[in-house]
């Protein structure tokens, strides 16, 4: 199953930019139309999409409720349950559709997700992994928000999932794999990561060590692993130091008289490693299903890109990989949270 | 009492570069040669002061027990107890310096604090502060590493010490406070992060709620509290993502064929902004003393500014501020952690 939903009203600029993203992954072949579902207040994305000119093929499927900034993920999974995030996941859960992408509230896409679709077995707890672009190669930083606090056995269930993601999309056989940690040295770091570094250490990944924030984006690690909390500061923070940096320099290229066409030049070099648009997408990675969450001021490009990566991780099969992977691993004892769902514990 | 001690041997280039920031420092006249007590080995540090042609009259206090990167905080403490950290934490318990300033284990340095001088009237946590060049002003990270995992409590003593040193030290009335989180609803993050917020609303500071990471360098907020381990994360990793983009895009200038006085041009204007040099260091809040940590990597310029930095906070009366801050408030009941040290619980 490669069909993909999106949600067509989520982000900043829906359902314009949506729609325009539908396009535009249409007119690269990133997708087939009848490989698109929308969800989405009915008369209102038919509208824009007729608009836009998608062909009619593209499948709508009706969701009434429209979410707000001031709807939580409780109102909106309680007083709103027909909105477009629980209708898409809805999709996935009934098999109509592989996988959901969307710009619209984390939170709530993350609370439907787990909620709504079933852990992968051996899995218990789902986080999201976004693929940053580093100086020698693209890693993966997970969690980078659904868990600001985890056990030390999650974050270890997030260092294979890392591990067997990056290794099926990227060719890499044995990714390296690190902890974000506040120095080098072994002992160092809180009681989290201590305990979550001995279980690494035991698991049959390429276990790397700690990794401190500064060697991030130029050291060697493929996938560097943290809490949700610690992780979504990296993830935020170098997006905001990116931009300021680059913003006062490119001002400071201008002042010292250097010609606006060797200064665009020089954004062209840079900009694509910075830009979260190239990607398109961050993947829940645990649950049954390949959601991809998508920056809130996402704009066509990213859309688009958002389809292809999220069909890229559908072909490539990622969660039969971590399924693999932690059928060869115990995890350790059953976790109380999940028991209750039933879930298969090893 | 405006005396400083230098750990003469702290760091990755000492003391050869330790000792030239004394140099500079008393060639641009930010301390008399009389206010510096310099520890080390006292034969090596001597040599290394003659050769720099330093003063005699600079006192040089001998601490023959040398530091290796091997060595622990616990083992620095117990097995070598004549570093030059802790030579150089007592001649600030003797009352015979105010101030200490160290490139050594940040984690020594931490530990040398806490268990040799006096926590200050009314706190009952110190943390790490350190001063960041923002977009629109310079701004305060406090905790950078001294508590991976403090309770609610500390986070609220973080924000009222972190608005205190700046008010005084940047003559700013009500510095804007914000805490760390990863979304900007009230009701987002962890549960020390809610708790923390609480607390803070009660305080007599300017309390801005949420700050995310992506705002903290273009934002308004003049102090950033967070708990050690994100705080690091979001120091090293700003650290690491300006080092990686402005070698990015230098190379790209020259590749765009921009003239080398046009890229030193621009070099000269951004690279003040991210150098950790021209502040020096990072204050240890919350102690009797000021103490100063120092990156590893510092060299001459950096320790120079260091001194000049460490005598500001000493001049501004920073520690008087916190503790009358500290006075107008309750800031909860007595912690168990430090009551068993004698130090009045407020």
């Amino acid at each position: 199953m490669t069909r993909i939903v999106l949600d067509a009203v989520g982000g900043d600029h829906a359902p314009a930019e949506t729609i325009a993203g539908v396009a535009l992954a249409l007119q690269h072949g990133y997708l087939e139309p009848d490989e698109i579902i929308l969800t989405g207040p009915e008369a209102m994305v038919r509208e824009s999409a007729r608009a836009a000119g998608l062909p009619d093929v593209v499948e709508i499927c009706d969701a009434p409720d429209v979410l707000t900034a001031a709807d939580s993920p409780t109102d909106a999974l309680r007083r709103k349950r027909r909105n477009s995030i629980a209708v898409g996941m809805g999709l996935v859960k009934a098999g109509r559709a592989g996988g959901f992408v969307s710009a619209g509230s984390t939170g709530t896409v993350v609370a439907a997700a787990t909620v709504g679709l079933r852990y992968l077995d051996g899995i218990r707890k789902a986080c999201i992994a976004a693929l940053i672009e580093g100086e020698n190669n693209p890693f993966l930083v997970l969690d980078v928000g659904a868990n600001p606090q985890p056990k030390p056995q999650h974050l270890a269930q997030f260092a294979l999932m890392g591990s067997a993601y990056y290794g099926c999309q990227f060719g890499v056989e044995s990714p390296r794999v690190g902890v974000l940690n506040i120095g080098s040295e072994d002992k160092k770091g809180s009681p989290l990561v201590l305990e979550a570094r001995r279980l690494m250490q035991d698991m049959p990944i390429a276990f790397h060590g700690n990794v401190e924030g500064v060697e991030v984006f130029s050291g060697d690690c493929h996938v560097v692993v943290t809490d949700g909390f610690s992780g979504n500061v990296l993830l935020k923070t170098s997006e905001g130091v990116a931009e300021y940096l680059l913003r006062t320099t490119f001002q400071a290229m201008g002042e010292a008289g250097i010609a606006p066409e060797q200064i665009r030049a020089v954004q062209r070099a840079v900009m694509p490693r910075v830009d979260f648009s190239e990607t398109g997408g961050a993947l829940l990675l645990g649950v049954e299903g390949v959601v991809t969450i998508c920056h809130g001021r996402s704009r066509a490009p990213a859309f688009a890109n958002a389809l292809r990566f999220a069909r890229k991780a559908l072909q490539g099969k990622v969660n039969e990989h971590i399924v693999k992977a932690a059928q060869e691993l115990n995890l350790g004892a059953p976790d109380d949270e999940h028991d209750e769902r039933g879930q298969p514990a090893i």
